[in-house]
Parts: structure tokens; sequence; C-alpha cells
């Protein structure tokens, strides 16, 4: 008896769906390769969730942080919030004819770049500023969002906020699933994320921690309160920042803290230094070919002092190429 | 036929009994008498909460913000943590003998009134500043503790976390069992705050705003990070600084606020300017026998400009004397 090859196929796809079906049912991190790094990270849940195991932690004090630039999401080739400040400049010019004038202003918007480096990084921090500043923070989150439907990723011609990263956003709703409050603990300006994190994290506003500036309260003409945004700088959330950043806003110890560059190794050491089960994991970027592939020597996203501790103290450390089988969400 | 008196006492009673635990049951608000104020809070409630009706707020939107200060606990004779901050000097006292020769300590510390008058308000500060400085979060935390746990109000006789009020411990549970998420926003520091404030009022550390210093991530000789209180100013979250410090650490506007100054009238106007449905409260102190009466000349919790504006738009007064069935919770 011959077997149509058709036929032995189907069969087979039939008994193994179920099997299938199970195992993604029952695998929360789908998109994470069996290894080392998913295994840490489930061992460690399921021990601070055992009720009456030794480990066991309340749910009010499962408090988790994550960077966001290089760990929920790409940093390369230049932080997303940089790109989307030297654009928004580009689409302010009209209304600042006397840009055209002023350095560092000229040099950007005449694409001279002998003349922009001139200005340094004094220079590069002023455009920025006219980005982030002299506008209510309503009219800022409307460009942070407008930019968001308009600007492409040179290299994945996508919008900057599909660039997210998919074994992260599947650990975040783990560990909410489980009872964490998940927190973003970002160098990053607050309301610059605040205006996709939610839909792209599911990270509410309210659980995101950034770099802030001084916002000035006003009356307008008709009465109307605004907060309007100045160029002063309120708080830097980045390096020794972070704990300070999580002392400030978050003011409880989190027991899990995700980061993947130098400036999260203060974060990282703080949360360590807390009473009971604690987890450390840093994202290693690795994967030239789905993604970008730096460390130690990276102007952006630099992993030098992080990973030697990392390795002393054995802190989980994530290999984006052994450890991912996807890196970005399908486009939707 | 006659009855026995105690006989129909208790039979009325028995009558009684099911509808007075019925209407305890569906009273949410049992402090409350009835009355302008608590209709205005149940009638905004129920019709946020409406599913389909025109007034209709998602559950993440529901935000709720309360000063704390003359809002959530009492303020007077002296705001509570000025007090913690002077029993505090006298406690390190021991341990700096260089203050027996250093003003404004020499003079605080020796009760001489005429001297410390004499260093007027920069004296007080200077005071404050050291029982909030020089010492790690861990320390202040335990200094906080250990003080609540001794410390007594000069008038009531009672702890100073026994001193909130029971009407709006009821009214943050209310609004919690309908959706709402419930902040701290208050000119207090919001480390002095958050040691106390989940146990007496159900906030959760990270939903506490408040004024900060800055702290200082450091390494000690044994390698343990610690974050050690400067006298240097982080954050003012009063007057024009609340509407700035919602929009700093919870970054989304929220539909309700009550206050009780002119300490809140920015945060009351910025919450009112919002779309939709929207609730702003002021708690008036006119109870001098149960708790204090104080208003327009009160150099503590002043209510004027805000008192003038709540009655011009509409706002909801809650009259202590009034509204209010108890002050503060029965001793434990």
């Amino acid at each position: 008896m011959r077997f149509d090859r058709r036929f032995v196929l189907a069969a087979l796809a039939a008994a193994l769906l179920p099997v299938q079906a199970a195992f993604a049912q029952s695998d929360p991190l789908p998109s994470w390769n069996d290894g080392v790094a998913k295994k840490s990270i489930m061992d460690f849940v399921g021990k601070v969730t055992t009720p009456g195991g030794a480990d066991f932690v309340p749910p009010a004090e499962r408090i988790a942080v994550f960077d966001n630039d290089g760990t929920l999401w790409c940093e390369q080739p230049e932080y997303f919030q940089g790109v989307f400040a030297l654009d928004r400049v580009k689409a302010m010019a009209a209304q600042h004819p006397e840009w055209k004038r002023q350095q560092p202003f000229k040099a950007f918007l005449s694409g001279d770049k002998k003349a922009l480096a001139k200005q340094g990084e004094k220079g590069l921090l002023t455009l920025v500023a006219a980005a982030h500043s002299g506008m209510t923070t309503d009219e800022f989150a409307k460009s942070v969002a407008d930019w968001l439907a308009t600007a492409r990723h040179p290299r994945f011609n996508r919008p900057y906020n599909e660039l997210i990263y998919q074994p992260m956003v599947e650990l975040l709703g783990y560990l909410r699933a489980n009872g964490f409050k998940t927190f973003i603990v970002s160098g990053g300006g607050v309301e610059f994320m605040r205006v996709w994190a939610e839909k792209a994290y599911g990270i509410p506003p309210e659980q995101v921690v950034g770099s802030s500036g001084v916002t000035q309260f006003r009356l307008d003409a008709a009465g109307k309160p605004t907060l309007l945004k100045t160029s002063k700088v309120q708080f830097v959330d980045d390096g020794p920042g972070k704990p300070a950043g999580i002392n400030m806003m978050i003011g409880r110890r989190p027991i899990l803290a995700f980061g993947n560059s130098d400036g999260d190794l203060q974060m990282l050491q703080w949360i360590m230094a807390g009473g009971g089960a604690r987890f450390a994991g840093i994202v290693h970027h690795t994967d030239a070919e789905r993604e970008y592939a730096y460390d130690r020597p990276s102007k952006i996203g630099q992993l030098d002092k992080a990973w030697d501790e990392a390795k002393a103290k054995g802190w989980t450390v994530v290999d984006m190429k052994q450890d991912w089988k996807t890196v970005f969400p399908n486009k939707p």
C-alpha cells in the first residue's frame, strides 16, 4: 500500500498539532529559545511567586524595572529620541527664520557637517533642546505622535515604535501575569516615552521613569492652565541617576531589573543589594544580522563594566543571537 | 395588654437591625453625612464608571490625586513633618557636639526662642535640612518609623499617623473599589510620607508624589550601594509645582483632585482643564471642636484664593463640621 505523500504530511501535522498547541499555550515566552537565560528568568519568577516558599515575595513588592534604549527597543544607529529631535528641528525651521543665521541651526539645516562638528556636543544639545522646549506639554506629546506616524528607521524601514523587542514584550507580559508591576527606568525623556510606551509595552505613563526638564505652570490669556516645557534640566535618569530616580519616583527597591549597557550598572547594583531573591539581566547585542552587534567599544550602548560585573556576579546575560527566536514583532 | 418597655425596645431594635445593616453595607462612605458634598462625590463616581454613559472614563484614566497635609491628615498646630524634623535634631544632638556652638542649633537646643527667631526662616530650614540629609535613604526611613512609634500629638495625644481623616480614608477606598488609582500629590517630603502612607491610606510608595532632595549613589567601603541624602533640593511639589509634579511623576492628567489650601489651587486648576467629567474638592476646616477651624488668615493651610475659585467655579467644598460624622479613626 502506497500512501500519498501529502496525506502522510497532513496526518503527521494533525497528530502533532495538539502537542504544538499545548506547548504554545504553556510557554509564556515563545520567542525565547530554551537555554540558560530563559530558564533563569522562569526559575526566578517561579520561586518568588510560590506561596510558602523560602523566596516568596508578596505581589506589592514585585517591582520590575527595565531600561528602554537597547533593552526594550533598538538604539542603533542613533538613539531614536535624537533622530526625533533633529527631524523636529527641520520641521520647525519654517517657523524660525532666525535659525538661518544662528549656529548650530545654520550648519545643521544647510547640511554643513564640518561647521556642525565645530559646534561640538554643545551644538548638538542645543538642537535637541530646541525640539524639547518652548512648547506646552500637550504640544510636545503631539509632535512625538506625529513623528512616529511618519518617520521610518533607515535600515528596517519601519516606524520606530515597531522596533521593540518581541521577547522583551513577552517578558513584560509574563511578569505582569505573575503579579509584577513593570516600570521603565530610562535615560530617555520621560515625556517622549509616555506617548507610545503604553501601546508598545503595556506600561502606563505613571510607570515610566526617565529624564525630565523643568516645566512652568501658566494661565494663558484665556485663563487656561498650561505647562510650558523649558530648556532647564530637572533630572537626569542615567547611570547613578537611575537608583536615584527609582528612589524618587518608585520609592521601593525593585526585585528584578534588565539593562543593556554601563548606564544601567548602578541600577543593577542597587536592586541586587536588597534582601531576598533578586534578578539582574543584561541584553547583549550579538546579532548583526537581525539587529546589531556591539558592546565594549560602542559609542552608543557601551557594555563594558556592567558586562564584567555580570560575569563576576553571575547575573543573567541574554545573548540576542542565541536566546531570541525573533527580534522584532511581525509587521502589523 | 401592657407591653414591657424593654420588650418593645428590643423588638423595635430587632426589626430595624436588618435595615441598618443593609444601609451600612450599601453605603461606601459611612463617615460622611448625607449632603451636597457626599452626593456630588457619589454622582461623579457613578457617572464616570457607567459603561456606555456620556461621561464614562476607562479605568486606566481614572487617576485621583490628593494633597496630604490638611486633606488626608491633620496639619495643626504645626506641619507634622516639621515636628518630626525638630524632634530629630534634638535626638541627633548627642552625635553633633559642634551644634552647641553653631547657630541655629545652639539657639534651638538651648530653648532660646529669641535667638532662634533672629535666625529667621533660613534658620528653621537649616534645622529641617539637618534632619533630612547626611544619612542614607534607609537610615532616614528608619528615623521616620522610630519617630512615629514614640511621638504624640500635643492636643490629641495620639501617634501622628493616627490623625488621618476617616472620611477621606473611606473615600480613597471607595474610589479604588471603582477602578480609580489613588495618588498623593503633596508638598511634603516624598520619603517621609512613603514610610507610613501605605498602611494609613492603602497608597503604595510608587503612588506618592512629593517634594524631594538630591540623593547621591555611592558604593561604601564594603562595595555595598547606598543612596546618600544631600541637603540640595531636587523638586518642590507645591503650588505651581503640583501640576509640574503630576506631569513628571504621573504623566497623565487626573480626573479628580482634593486639596485644602491655596497650595493646591494650581493642581485643581490643572485637573479641571482636561476634557470630560472632572471633580475638584476642597476640605474646609470648620471644626474647632473635633479638629481645627482655619481658612483665609491661617499661616498653615491658608485657604483664600482657592476658596474663592471653588465658589466661582462650583467646586465641591467639604465642610468638616457639617459633612463628617467622625474626623479621626477610632483608637486601635
